[in-house]
């Protein structure tokens, strides 16, 4: 019962926010696993090695570039007051303290949370390279995107920059993380033009089905377990539980996702279709992301719920207009996080906003229009920034050394072309080449 | 050192709690995983797609179902006494506290804990329905078992209910979690009838192999992680440590049952099968859930090895009277769990038994007969009541929309008869039809 | 915020450290499915089954061995002070406290952790067995290695035994687990040979691929998330938040192995090779476990860009010299771990030395040539009795029963040959029989 050599409450505390922090930073990590089975199982047999393994090196190269680079522009502090509005400076090649003394959480912890939110940033645009980019605009991609495109947004709503003394609310990252990351695979998928086969000459689409639906179902489940990390996890702290709020909020989200898109991809095509249903609960996710710490649970269930109705109808959109969007990057973390974010602006209550020491109520809760405004400026202005940033490296890599495959690599498969063996050899041996 | 604005004790106490129970729920949600890959993995590639798929679109409707209406039966403390013996009222379309400020485990994450568990219940009961029950049937039996039938038998032995005051011992669920939905396979299973070309006109049975035994195993090691949440975490509490002493007779009573069954079938049918020896591991975990926290770790080897070798010959009895077991619920869930929380009867030490405030020591522990008579009672009650009440719920389904698939919707495969797409369509495509 | 019946300092660090623990251990467990996935995606369709389930037998069969034997040989402590050097005695079919009174981690959580780094070392061994070894082969040799092999020189290094006393430094068992697991796999392979087409007469080499990439990079990422708790874990305690440096370290190393291994493969070969770049990642892995809690970030950097440097040549050095290494064990957690052995001898830090309080300061950071000494000193007589001890008993098995299946059974497969039935059992009859 004596305090003597124990440690101090003040430790004590230090060391459960630690404990959480790293699991949350764990869980975060095992959504890339997630990210392996989504982009596998929604895509063809011929490029699944690639697909898979790609998540592995991408990974890799974009821990060692935020390392070095990425995680300064997000939380460097050593830039001057209106440099730092805009981007950090500082703590390059990061070299952390080995312990707490202060009893603030490990920098070497929030470190490891910070990077496997830039991680999953990448991974969506990925989305949209999907089936026909070379392994080496994936490379160079990585090099900006979490070096300096993702690092300057985060800075700018997390980082005590511009958009955070706003008063932009975006708890875990529905415009950081998931806006950001979509609106790399839409410059992307511009700039790579449609896969082979997409889209006929009339003008219709046809379906190209991904090849295992055990993977997407499995990948959804592993992304949903690691989203407690992503959000309840952003609370940085175990204090009073208000952690277990954010994961309330988080679970009917993402259920009210998967059941509304399962019932509108009923009503509207008679059939229910599993992919749309994915999408729902990955969509419900999303949007829920920006909000989950801000709302009430019934304001939960309705935002799930219209995310997953919009995911639906934004996936048809896009296809309408011949955006070839394989991993559905658009609708689930493009329109989702789009709506996530805004849905701030009007289900945030008075109360939580005070918790949580950013913004004000939303609109349906006496908080006028005022914060549904920032909420759309954070989504305009980040989103126009991920573009044109993400276009103009794109733009360059393909003038330069080419950003698409040659047609028959398409056609032969990603695996054999850019790696000499396919990622399921026996199966295609026996398949033959297979479009 | 100063306590002066550090949290307290009690504070850092239930962040403690917090914190541990909310890691166990996210890994009893992760057994959803291991479902997805075992009931695939289980059943034929014609319908992995529906298999998979299935398991996001219920875990998201039962997490509406059990937000808005399971927990307050389970949980809810509103009802008069006598009403309050057979379940619970109240905190329907649940709104908790933002914060925990009374130092106890915040109820958002009591929450998200016992979703967990109503999840994997619901999980277990769709091995009765696999490859042949249609979908709405799946919507409609999740509204009425994760609303009413588990959670009233939840509320009898962990809501303060009748068999809790008879002092049953069911530390982690034999009976409430996995009892109950093998119960509810069963009644599906007898009301669908076995699948086309389980069963020959001489009242032979054939194998129907499930497609992957790869996804089988990487299920069973993920529901055994998964495990350590379901058992270990149903201490709630940190505290002295005696949540590790839960998952240390977890993982004898898991590994007891795996190399059990594989020795008892290497015996008698001179062949090491694989899914004999998964199924014991299962089998293993289930019974060791209800007694984890009352036995001796030489008992929970004893628990382990019984079912183990249990498991091989129910499967076998449940074949030879002609009951169509796909997932093989009935007998790793059903035996196993009748098994598990009779084996309290026996093993329960007066020590353990004191330590959790239940019931009192089994009869190879001086206890005499008077636990396993309560074991048996828990059993029979909550197995009879989960049969009729799942069994009504089926044969109204079967009446007014039919519970079975058409036998061409059968024989192609629920993944075109309900989705409209195989799970695996380049597999698929090439193989043809295939029964 | 009085302290009258909240828990103490004391009892409270203590449930950090014990959540810490379980939760470590919890991950290292889930490991275990990085091994199903990765030998199985790394092996053939008709042994897929048998190389996926025989994870779970040895993991169950293990886990009592364990606790029945081994764990009282690397961590009792009834012997002899002079026996007590070369290996512990007591704690046999242990039977531990339930509950922690002391304030030390409970005795069950340890056990788990160190029961879960045993499996880890076995399943590393199980890379030399693939493909062609008896099933009864694995049962025998899980006997062996976790009863005395591994838990002697786990004694030896981390329970105080006498390469504890030179001051050896192996934070989380780059030779104790992952050096010793190698081994047996070299001694496995070099007694049963090659698999059946592996080397032509003229001695070059077939390239047997393994069926499924997706497997394997999702193998990788399961195994690196596990890996937090394989090193993070290793420090036992929360305390100051210095588990998050040893984290982050990690992180670094696995991440500069997985690049350095794609990039040397693209140079050497022309291609980007899948298989290269995620030994890559695990090489970075295994070598960073060594050091991880005595380097700095930079040289955390270095060891993983030289792991991926080193495994890609010493596969094709294995290869050259007619060694099959079909899950590449001996270049990955062999090579690897010599290397991430060594790397303290040339990177430990005094002040991270002296942290962690065993051994010194290595070549580069002013410590001159001694603890390098120590450090090739462990690696060999680790190794040393590794090979002799797992020689042994495996060239017993082979005189005995046999350590090799038949030619015939290799080529059908050992899923048809040791277990029945097809993994896959849709996929191969469409096949036919394939070699």
């Amino acid at each position: 019962m004596a305090f003597a050599d124990d440690p101090s409450a003040g430790t004590l505390n230090m060391g459960l926010n630690a404990l959480w922090v790293m699991l949350a930073g764990i869980l975060v990590l095992l959504m890339q696993g997630g990210f392996i089975l989504l982009e596998a199982g929604s895509t063809r047999m011929k490029n699944a090695g690639h697909v898979a393994g790609k998540t592995i090196f991408t990974l890799g190269l974009g821990s060692i570039v935020y390392w070095a680079v990425g995680y300064g522009i997000s939380f460097g502090s050593e830039a001057s007051e209106s440099l730092n509005k805009f981007m950090g400076v500082g703590s390059f090649f990061f070299d952390p303290a080995v312990a707490s003394t202060d009893g603030s959480t490990p920098t070497t912890i929030f470190f490891i949370f910070q990077l496997a939110f830039a991680a999953v940033s990448l991974s969506i645009a990925w989305g949209g390279f999907a089936e026909r980019a070379k392994l080496s605009s994936y490379l160079i991609f990585t090099l900006f995107f979490v070096s300096v495109i993702y690092p300057v947004i985060a800075h700018w709503i997390w980082g005590g920059g511009w958009l955070a003394k706003d008063g932009a609310q975006d708890f875990a990252g529905s415009t950081v993380v998931h806006l950001t990351g979509a609106i790399g695979a839409l410059a992307a998928t511009i700039l790579l033009k449609p896969r082979i086969g997409k889209f006929n000459k009339d003008g219709s689409a046809n379906e190209i089905l991904g090849h295992n639906q055990v993977f997407t179902a499995l990948a959804v489940l592993l992304l949903w377990v690691g989203w407690f990390g992503f959000n309840a996890g952003s609370t940085v702290m175990v204090a009073d539980g208000f952690f277990g709020y954010v994961a309330f909020n988080t679970q009917l989200g993402a259920a009210a996702g998967a059941v509304a898109a399962l019932l509108i991809s009923w009503l509207v095509t008679g059939k229910a279709d599993i992919t749309a249903m994915l999408n729902g609960a990955l969509a419900g996710l999303v949007a829920i992301t920006a909000s989950c710490a801000f709302v009430e649970p019934w304001a939960a269930v309705v935002i799930g719920l219209v995310a997953g109705v919009l995911v639906f109808f934004s996936a048809k959109f896009f296809e309408k207009i011949k955006v070839d969007d394989p991993i559905f990057a658009l609708s689930v973390h493009g329109a989702a996080g789009v709506w996530g974010t805004l849905a701030n602006g009007l289900f945030a209550t008075e109360e939580l906003s005070a918790k949580v020491a950013i913004g004000q109520a939303g609109l349906f809760e006496g908080g006028g229009w005022h914060q549904l405004g920032v909420q759309a400026e954070s989504v305009l202005v980040c989103g126009a920034f991920a573009f044109v940033a993400s276009f103009i490296v794109l733009w360059v890599v393909k003038q330069v050394i080419g950003f698409r495959v040659t047609e028959e690599q398409e056609i032969i498969g990603l695996d054999l072309s850019e790696h000499g063996n396919y990622g399921y050899p026996e199966q295609m041996k026996k398949a033959g080449t297979s479009v």
